[in-house]
This record gives C-alpha cells, structure tokens and sequence, in this order.
C-alpha cells in the first residue's frame, strides 16, 4: 500500500491530473470513478490505484475487471485514503484512479466514410461544454470530432468525466492548423456550415443528408472570422425573447441532433 | 463603506447567498456580476453592494442605472475588497452583488395563453443544468417552466448565474404537487409528453403545434413513475453508440427545439 503522497507513483499520477503538458508528453491521461473505469477498455489501462480495497463491496464486473488487468500484468496498486484524497479531483472521490493511454485517430481513415458527419470546435473553453459535446456527438452519431489546439484539452479530468464514457468512444482529432483541415474537408466534398450570428439561415433548412462538418466556436466570441470565413454556409439557430447566445454545448447538440433528425425521416 | 464580514448587511447577503431557505423566506435572491446586474430590472432591487466604487472605469449603462436607482432611494453601499471577497461566490469576483425581489407568477395566467409550451421539471438536481434549461427556454418561447419542490432552487447563485438573465425573463412557477398540476394542464386540453427511455416514440414523430408541456426527470434516475404514468405520451432522443443517456440539460433543449422547429415550419 502507498501512504505517502511523495511516492513517485503518486507524484507522476498528480501531474497527469493537473498538466496537459505531462499528458501530452506522456500519450496518457487519468481516469477516476466506478463507471468511467468500467468503461476504459482493457487494453489501454496501464496502471490502476485503489483506496478502500474490498472485494467484498466490489460488484462482480469490477473484481473480474481488476483480476483481469492483474493476470495481464498490469500495475494494480492499493493507496492510503489520504493519499487517494490528495490527489483525488472530485468532491466525493470512489476509490479508483487509473492512468490510461490516449486513443489516436488520424483524419484521412474518416474522410471517406459515407456521408460523415464531423463537429469542428474552436477554442471552446470550459471543461464541462466539451465533455457534453464529446456525449452528445455520441448519441447523435457523428463521425468525428475536430478540434484545434486553442481548445480545453480533452484530456482534462473534468472534460474526461463529463464524456460519460464516450471519450472512448467518439474519435477525435486534433488540428494544428483549422483553415487547413476546412479545405481538406471541401476538398472531399463535405458541406461546411459556420454557426454564425449575421448572414445565416435557420439550421433547419440546409439538407444535411450529404458529408456534413460543423463549425462551432468559443463560448463568448464565436468563431473567429478566418475560419468561419472558410465555411460553405452560415446557419444560426433562431432565439426568442432577448437572449443572446445559447449556451455553446446546448447550440452544438442542436445542431448534430438537427443533422441526425434529418438523416433518420 | 462597510470594512467588516460581522455588519448586519453583509451577514444577511451571506445568508440570503448560502441558504435557500432565507430566500424563500425573504422573497428575494442575491444577483452577482454587472452583466447580470445590467439585466435585473431596476424595479425588483432592493440593495446593491459595490466593491472598487469607480465611476471612472464604469460603462454608461451602469453608471445610469446605479444613479437612477439611488434616485429611487435604493440602498447602495460601497464595500472594502475584502468583504466582497469573502461573500462572493464567484472565482473572479466582478465587484457588484444586488438583493432583488423573486418574479412571482401564476399558473392559471398561462393557460389560456395559444399553444402554450411548458416544461416540467421533476428533482432537477445540478444547478448548471437547471439554468441551462431556463436560458435555452427563453430562446425556444417556452411559455413557463414548471418545476416541484425537488429541483434544485432556481434563486442559488449557480442557477441564477447560468440562466444569463433568462431568470427575469421566462415565467417559472413551482408546484406543490406535479400530478395535480399534470392534471390541470390535461384538463386545459394541453398535450403532456414525458421523457421516457421504454415504451416511447421518437421525440421528432409528434405533432406539437397545440398546446404541449413536455416532463424532465432527474438528471440519474429520470421521471418517477407517478409522474410520468400522468402523461398522455412517452417520447425518446434516440442515442446511437453505447450512451446511457444525454445530459439533461441537453435533452430538454432538444425537445423544446424540436417544438420550435415544428412551430416555424
């Protein structure tokens, strides 16, 4: 068991929670909580740390999970509960932390599927807002998700858990440079639409049966003009009383959720 | 100024920020930051608290309405940075808090109204997602949100702050008792349409042109059954992939959307 939070272990697992520089360099990323672990496939699991270790409160998925990790080798560790605190990110910690490798996915395996449907974001900021993309994406079914390197990172502990699980699930990508990635897209006939404020039509009435990408941009500024300018079209999404934006996760699920509407009637 | 976190203003706002019960009590809630305080009509504040008191670095706008509500014989009060430190609720605290009076509204205003749309709310427990749910209500022409005694209180400062002044604008009443309440929409021949995962249609097949009130669950649990067995429909946001469930924030701004699109085309 670990009861020192200067075990180097320790020290390495705090450094991914709080640095993105360290996970970037590392190609890992840290998972916390009963159900995310549950949902981390095997394979990418490289170490587990665990507080409170009873396999007799354990449900039967989460012993054979950890038994199975353990036949394969993997570093299984118990640590204190003051060290599982401290480095702990939620308000009521679970007892289970694992460090995990990043999936990789790479742009061109996606743009000759049928009809894709890609969501392009541009420095959005808040944690939660890109987590709730990455969930809805999910359920909407879209192919993809861009986004440039001004973007929370994807791989912050709370990004991770507000994806509910579909970080492992919905590919990613990141571009270093948006405008390019737009032409690529054009350049594999997949309709760009800009959500943008003035000289838009309403969302619903593009038809996006063909390749469809989706530019979404930052919370309080929107897109900036060099990449909504490279878009096909403008769409907004209409708004009554005097409000002036939706929030940026609820106007993206609108928008995927429009385009799965119409590929579904 | 007020230099001291023990003066009976400052106390009182810390209460009225902390507890709901004193805001119910009171009748009134704590606004925070200028944008929001911008939106309070001038005729619903009761105090306002100022920290780095500067006409200097102050826009028109507010300097027009801190003056006309002095005018008015409002209480404004300038308070040291430390004392405003210490009852803010924000991380990057603006340097304006107000007391203002809670809207009041009746349901039996509403309605008569045409094709009323309302959305009713059973244990909403995240603050986020609740005032996500009034903002994105403003823009979709929501007539009122309806919302029972466990969902989390619409006047705690999270709330207040993710509406982005929707909360002055979308009528919102609370019901003691959601199944009387279901039933006195029904007897107005409005549409009552429960969020449910089994036995339910895709939310896109119904006509909502009529009068419609949509029900939303908790965010972990869903409708209980007592409400949701109220309903005349069930209805479902189909999920690809392997999600569970789409956040409730979401999921209630695709269904009003989905009202909308319907009522526009």
């Amino acid at each position: 068991m670990i009861t020192s939070c200067t075990n180097s272990q320790i020290k390495f697992l705090s450094k991914l929670m709080s640095k993105s520089k360290a996970r970037r360099e590392e190609g890992v990323f840290v998972v916390e909580g009963w159900k995310m672990f549950l949902e981390t496939p095997d394979n990418s699991i490289k170490k587990v740390f665990l507080s409170n270790y009873s396999t007799e409160t354990w449900s039967h998925d989460i012993i054979e999970k950890i038994e199975g990790l353990e036949r394969n080798g993997v570093f299984v560790e118990e640590v204190s509960n003051s060290v599982y605190k401290a480095v702990s990110d939620t308000v009521s910690p679970q007892g289970v932390l694992a460090i995990v490798n990043q999936p990789k996915y790479s742009l061109d395996s996606f743009l000759q599927s049928d009809n894709p449907l890609f969501i392009v974001l541009e420095n959005i900021q808040d944690p939660g807002n890109l987590g709730t993309i990455i969930r809805t994406a999910e359920g909407a079914g879209v192919t993809a998700v861009i986004m440039n390197k001004g973007t929370v990172d994807l791989f912050n502990p709370k990004v991770v858990r507000s994806t509910m699980g579909a970080i492992f699930r919905v590919p990613f990508i990141y571009s270093d440079d948006l405008s390019i990635t737009i032409r690529k897209l054009k350049e594999c006939n997949i309709n760009t639409y800009a959500a943008h404020l003035t000289d838009s039509v309403d969302y619903i009435r593009p038809s996006y049966k063909e390749g469809t990408a989706i530019l979404i941009g930052n919370e309080g500024n929107g897109l900036s003009v060099n990449i909504s300018s490279a878009a096909d079209y403008y769409i907004k999404i209409p708004m009554q009383g005097k409000l002036e934006s939706l929030n940026a996760s609820v106007a993206a699920a609108l928008l995927m959720y429009e385009v799965y509407r119409q590929r579904r009637i």
